[in-house]
């Protein structure tokens, strides 16, 4: 049995990211660069452009594609977590308002985007949501602590309320589907707990490999 | 807030992709390299092997996979757009023929591939199909100006006419379904012209970034 | 018509994976390297951490994400293949046994995970076993020989029988539902024989050309 460490360091594993400017069309005349707290933690090989902001202690897993090249602004707040795979994108001149400001997509605190979630602006998420595997929110509000579950979709420019629990492969594409969802139940909603424990840990965890951050211990880490 | 754009030039935000030969195994005993057109764009994180044709003014987005190892030659026309995390790859000697040549992935002009579309080979795909996200096109022919919907699949062999209209998440996988379906409404109509205009302007846009073409503003670009 | 070929050992086309220690966390206090067979091949874009084992001749794909970092540990035996865009992870402390130990994440010998597969611990997934294009496999154990097709979901503690078939996008979320599965037919038992026939070359095959195995031929390759 051979293992890679040998080559942690060498070129082939290199800790490679891309952060770039929004290239300038005619949607989007001027280039903007992402503002990502020191906190938050980009994994190898994620991707992000454009007038983004991303909050403290955020985790980004790898192949996230936070593409604001488009759609934009796009906003993400403190202690979410966007895992494997996830993609956000937004459609040009569309917008959910957030405190008053416009955005292509606005995410709130503690909000977790499993593998393989699509979030297309224009959409507002806010606090406390869970978006399962492979879930698609698009043209759409999402109520504080509400539960997509794994494969749904939720579209067409609804507006779910707070608390609601999108079953799995559910396809909420009109106003009144969503008036009738239920609330989320106690096991998911610990789930989602869970779920925010574990990823909160890991910007600082991951960002210690990565020599982002110094330990307090005094070591060079 | 601190940003990354610091890092910029640096050893960790490099702009790097893969294009190569695909290795020669009992299927395909000869390596070839792909043929991409200089005014064709490939993102940060694509991964290109094999023979491949990518035509002019076409967009390649982050995490798109063109793995032309297995089933072989994919051809992708002029203007068209594979967003992110768009997979293509194809069976074996299986193909389907256009302008009396044989592919086993072809993919016209102005065609849009959707966020993690996954067009699988054999398979035709005519020029002006939209294939929305997260969408299976695998064992099938695609007529032109066709808008197949998020989440949809087009498989077992059949054939869609031209501007068929596949809704979200329907699963085409007999010939009577795709004889079935309506034209495309023409909001849909408009929507991928809209997505084709931006998608055509990315090419050049970042590709100015990336130092791949001169600008002829006179400026180091 | 211009190709990529002259940038091809330069810094844009570099041979980039990321294989590390999982961070440390209340949950997984100990960094573990993954242990990785010297025949087994990772593609460009791949990313591995923690406590991963990969056997023999065993093919990753292109932006595949196995990441113990929470779940633990994942195995993967000889001769599998894990497609491009398949994504790894398990919940904490939630396992299945094999041979008497625990994990997150068992995979056996001759499977291939598909395109865009999310294989979610706690799961086992015995021998010989097909995961079709963009399927679910999330606790859940899967009798060896099994194929569960494109888009289909496995999940809620069931465990599905050897050899049963899981036909297209079904949702397999009770015992009484895998207890009603029919058995794998011919065409689909045959087609997963040429899936592992073709994948089984790959490791060999793209090895040669990242030089990380020497070639018997004598020349260096």
């Amino acid at each position: 049995m051979w293992n890679y460490q040998g080559y942690q360091n060498g070129p082939y594993n290199l800790y490679c990211y891309y952060v770039g400017y929004n290239p300038p069309t005619s949607v989007n005349p001027y280039p903007r660069f992402p503002s990502i707290d020191r906190s938050a933690f980009l994994s190898p090989f994620t991707f992000v452009v454009g007038d983004v902001t991303i909050q403290n202690n955020t985790y980004v897993g790898p192949f996230v594609s936070i593409r604001a090249d488009e759609g934009t602004p796009f906003f993400i707040g403190s202690n979410s977590n966007l895992q494997d795979g996830v993609i956000l994108h937004g459609l040009k001149n569309k917008y959910f308002e957030k405190n008053s400001r416009k955005y292509s997509i606005y995410i709130g605190d503690r909000v977790s985007c499993a593998h393989g979630a699509l979030v297309h602006g224009p959409c507002r998420v806010d606090d406390d949501v869970f978006i399962g595997f492979k879930a698609i929110v698009y043209n759409a509000i999402i109520g504080a602590g509400s539960f997509i579950s794994s494969g749904a979709v939720v579209t067409n420019g609804v507006e779910i309320a707070p608390n609601s629990f999108v079953p799995p492969g559910a396809n909420i594409d009109t106003q009144e589907k969503a008036n009738n969802l239920a609330t989320v139940p106690n096991t998911e909603e610990e789930f989602a707990k869970a779920v925010q424990q574990v990823n909160q840990e890991f910007p600082a965890a991951y960002s210690l490999y990565f020599g982002k951050t110094k330990c307090s211990c005094g070591l060079a880490c």
